[in-house]
């Protein structure tokens, strides 16, 4: 069984929540390390909805300085003060976020048993902001009324597997392990030069996410999300709203699906809609007539990347 | 039919929300006029969840500046900036509110179409802090680790209502209507003093509304909220946890409903339950034992008072 790849979501709302429907965040985990993308009011009322573990939170990212996308980081950051939590906790975000709130740190989470760790980052260009051994996060700028970047999450390729009837067989040294663990050949000791691919298994294929909000519709991002596995881009608007999409540097479905096919993602996860919409049919129809796998993003939500 | 007088539980957990309750926030309506008590994260979703109209909100009372009294202030704020709100809105709380919130205002709220408008008040003294022709605010010093108030909410008397046969058979004039409507006797065209209570109606009896969160037990408060109908008293524990209760500056069931047999009141109801505990009835029977007329306060509950 592969390793864990899932996207929960927790808000998909744009600035207005209704009564069912959150502002923005997501919780992305990875072989149960958990990384939150955005942090709208009530996130945290969400999170224990969907009964998921936030002590094992210890990134955020957030995409830029509207409140819809951040309102919920001081109730999240002082509840888990209140668990009792020791371990850092980083925030990715604009340089910014750190001005506006670290007087409110100061204020309310005065003796908070743990440390808050600003990770300021230029939004004007991609840059990777975060990687451990498993998975990298790069920026993605976006075009929106503040600096706005979205999140490229990418899996690092793991070694080759080997086979174990060869291990069982020819018994390599923990040296030659390594090595065609890398990829390389072995001599056995009949003097036959075994080639890796015979002896080895590919590794899982490598999982890919990409988080795309808030932002006006642009080709630009469409080189760097390239075959994602799965694409979240806004749709605040039907396309009948185009024209207030680009006043309001916002993006119809019907764009997200355009972007979705020129990069020819595997899926594509729209949200953001704005609160005037009874409906989120016309969002569904509108995507899936230019990009069939395009799904609504809905609180509760889990998609898994296999 | 007597005009509205209604509290609507919006939020009534302490600090760490869980998936079903809320931090505080209530709603008081008054003859269609509506002052929310408290903010905790989440409660413009909770207004929404509960069909509040909350564009009629012109007055907010803030009890003290713990983050779970406060945190949904700016996403309602902001909300309401969005909704195209024109008037002024009153924020009644300790002058540091002012200090801590309103970096927070210039920052996501810029372009906000109407006013917010501070109205700090001195916490060490009851005092008036609002009031209008048919209500009056006063705060009610508590005693909790930072300083805080409660709310005393109390309507105006009304005039006496004079007989309509009385009108009809006497004619008075609009002088001797007013004074009447005052009070005073009447002295009709064959020269005979009418008592007013024999020519009037007593008025609809005031009705009154105590709020005190966070506390710990403090009898002070006893004879500032003597009689009320409703009195909303914090027992975030059971008594069991009595010593920890006086250590937080946090009260008992047991505790408030003490409070509400001294203090003489209608009905009590309890709230601010710490998350440790799964079931709230522990605090109901708790409070029964001692105050029959105690009532747990649940998200979604209205008391009306007749």
């Amino acid at each position: 069984m592969s390793k864990t790849f899932s996207i929960t979501i927790l808000g998909s709302n744009s600035a207005l929540p209704t009564s069912e429907r959150y502002p923005t965040a997501q919780m992305l985990n990875v072989s149960e390390r958990f990384f939150l993308i955005d942090c709208g009011e009530g996130t945290q009322i969400q999170l224990r909805k969907n009964k998921i573990k936030f002590t094992k939170i210890d990134h955020i990212f957030i995409s830029h300085l509207h409140g819809d996308h951040c309102f919920g980081l001081i109730g999240l950051i002082s509840t888990l003060g209140l668990m009792g939590r020791k371990t850092n906790l980083y925030l990715h975000a604009h340089p910014e976020l750190e001005k506006v709130f670290q007087p409110q740190l100061d204020y309310f989470c005065k003796d908070l048993p743990y440390k808050v760790v600003f990770e300021p980052f230029d939004t004007k260009q991609k840059q990777v902001i975060y990687s451990d051994k498993h998975l990298e996060v790069e920026t993605i700028p976006l075009i929106h009324r503040i600096p706005t970047v979205g999140f490229l999450f990418r899996e690092k390729p793991e070694e080759r597997k080997i086979r174990k009837e060869f291990v069982f067989v020819h018994k390599p040294s923990i040296k030659e392990i390594l090595s065609i663990k890398k990829g390389e050949d072995f001599l056995n000791a009949d003097g036959r030069l075994m080639a890796n691919r015979e002896i080895t298994l590919d590794p899982p294929p490598i999982r890919s996410y990409a988080f795309c909000t808030d932002t006006k519709y642009t080709e630009k991002i469409i080189d760097q999300i390239k075959g994602v596995d799965v694409l979240y881009h806004e749709s605040t608007f039907t396309k009948d709203k185009e024209k207030l999409a680009k006043k309001t540097y916002h993006a119809t479905a019907e764009q997200a699906a355009k972007i979705a096919i020129k990069a020819g993602v595997g899926m594509l996860l729209i949200g953001h809609f704005s609160s005037r919409y009874k409906s989120l049919k016309p969002f569904l129809d509108e995507a899936q007539m230019v990009f069939p796998d395009a799904q609504l993003a809905k609180e509760g939500d889990v998609v898994s990347i296999l």
